[in-house]
């Protein structure tokens, strides 16, 4: 069975041109995939021109509306609905025409269009947008960035439920460990969600994850567990975080490494040794959000990818597809036991926690 | 006039010998301070003793009673109030016999009992910890590291104005540029209160500090304002995923620096370059948070902080007294106008502009 990718040619800050190009390259490393491309047919056409094996293995459809970038979610529905190439992209996977659908286009748009069009699946509350954090110890899945602001503990549970399905299937982790963020003082007001998810993921059955407990901050590069969840607010603000401070590390180290004939010198010499960091802290490399609890896979590639960042999240799609993350995370709802299975006997469970 | 700072003598991961060399680098820089040190009596005057010029500026208070790292707040205060060295060293600001307090004790610990002891400024709902952040442009100061989770409107507010008056105090900017941290994400629910908080900053006539508007986690590093201002949660977790990312990194650099003969011999010819980037990152440069909001200046250090850490945390507190940080917020206050001036007014502006 091929894996079939529908394509948001227009999405992003650099156009088709560069979405092409990472579609090259990702297809490169799956000969089997086949995609479907929405945009612009004239300027999609330009590029396949001179690529006749991508040609091959794509099938364009014109489409004439763009969402932009700053457009809001709201904009972006009255105007792109049915129509846009956002839109058509994720319409093709609620159609069954593709397994996946890969945009570069804006966060709030392909999520309000995923949601409107794929709807959430039976047992989740509200989707959660997942990356993938390069760790210490590999990788960790990090969730919510920024799908939803605030969560209750049945939201927190279900991300941890999700996060694990796709560990399993990224990783290939049996009971991958999951823990939830939070803050080191103890007896401060405005966690009680935390905790209580905490307190629910302790005392249920886990089949398909371990708890690990509470995690801070710094946990997250450490790679202490394989998912960590939080919050949309706070989970975007830690990525975007991180990726502040390692641009300003490689700035402090670009510098000092300039300013003696010594240090320059050295530098030259261990030219490899600073490559291969370069390629460490990549941000192309683990480039590619999953749109996770919606019936159906979206990824969302960062806006101003370039090809190398954009093919990492058609790889992205690719490996949930191939790996059945929507069924890991049917599996998983499905064999929680009642009382912590679905939103409503949980919610029962809660009151009788506090009775 | 002599700078009198009370220390915490049994605070921290070391104990007193640790903080008492903190304090002598403190006091080799700043040789007008004079101290007050409220622990083990034995074991200060142990240190002390090879330390004549340090003993010549320190008085030593006997306190049997210590506050342990992993206490929880309300038992610290069950325990340690008024005879432990944590509370006496707060209770010396309190009674006027010190300037500020410094302590590497538990944090939530040292924030309910400045908070119990010193209470609130008038005209301040609650305390904030500020920290300062290295950036590519310098420093910025960052708050709320974690006093409480959750803010209103108003919250974020009086932390504008008290982030901006440690900024006047600490970095000598008349009107210190602030943000507001919140996530690129447009339209989406449960951000009201970062969105109300800017439109009152924009409003509101700001004579002591210029509302730059709302700003991403990666702007905190790259230094885009003075003062980022976020309720505690998001930034307690935005802080130790900054410091986790900088480890990471290091780290990655320490192997790739290791594993060829050519890198180890760029390293060796770079070392200065190395050295200077390690300053750089050093987490003892920038220890030290401040509690805004108390009518008294404690500053918390790292619980884990070596000698050059703790002397930071006392420099910090030092500063503050020095450029009147205390008098610096309550102009603010006073100089805002009525209709933002004090909580019940600014509430009835935000009724207003509901209205």
């Amino acid at each position: 069975m091929s894996v079939r990718i529908s394509i948001d040619a227009m999405g992003g800050d650099h156009g088709p041109e560069v979405v092409l190009a990472g579609v090259a390259v990702a297809q490169a490393r799956h000969p089997d995939a086949r995609f479907i491309l929405f945009g612009d047919e004239t300027r999609i056409q330009a590029v396949l021109a001179g690529q006749p094996a991508l040609a091959a293995v794509c099938r364009i459809v014109h489409t004439d509306v763009v969402v932009g970038m700053d457009d809001k979610p709201s904009q972006a529905l009255r105007a792109g609905r049915y129509k846009s190439s956002m839109w058509r992209a994720i319409d093709a996977v609620k159609v069954g025409e593709a397994d996946a659908a890969v945009s570069a286009g804006n966060t709030g748009a392909l999520m309000a269009m995923a949601k409107v069009n794929l709807r959430t699946m039976p047992g989740i509350g509200r989707p959660a947008i997942a990356a993938i954090w390069p760790t210490l110890r590999g990788e960790s899945i990090v969730l919510d960035m920024g799908a939803s602001i605030g969560a209750t503990a049945q939201s927190l549970i279900e991300m941890a439920i999700m996060g694990a399905a796709m560990a399993r299937t990224l990783f290939d982790i049996p009971r991958p460990t999951v823990g939830l963020l939070n803050v080191g003082v103890e007896e401060i007001k405005g966690v009680e969600e935390v905790k209580e998810a905490g307190r629910l993921l302790r005392e249920g059955p886990q089949p398909d994850l371990i708890y690990h407990g509470f995690v801070e901050g710094n946990d997250i590069g450490a790679g202490t567990v394989d998912v960590v969840v939080v919050e949309g607010f706070s989970g975007n603000i830690a990525l975007k975080t991180a990726e502040g401070t390692a641009k300003q590390i490689a700035s402090y180290l670009r510098a000092a490494m300039g300013r003696t004939w010594r240090a320059r010198l050295g530098y030259l010499l261990a030219r490899d040794a600073f490559r291969m960091l370069k390629e460490k802290m990549d941000p192309s490399r683990s480039n590619g959000g999953v749109f996770l609890g919606l019936n159906g896979v979206v990824i969302k590639s960062h806006g101003g990818a370039n090809a190398e960042g954009f093919a990492s999240a058609v790889d992205l799609g690719y490996d949930m597809v191939r790996h059945q993350l929507l069924t890991q995370i049917e599996k998983s709802l499905l064999s929680r036991s009642p009382a912590a299975g679905t939103p409503a006997s949980t919610e029962a469970a809660v009151a009788e926690g506090r009775s």
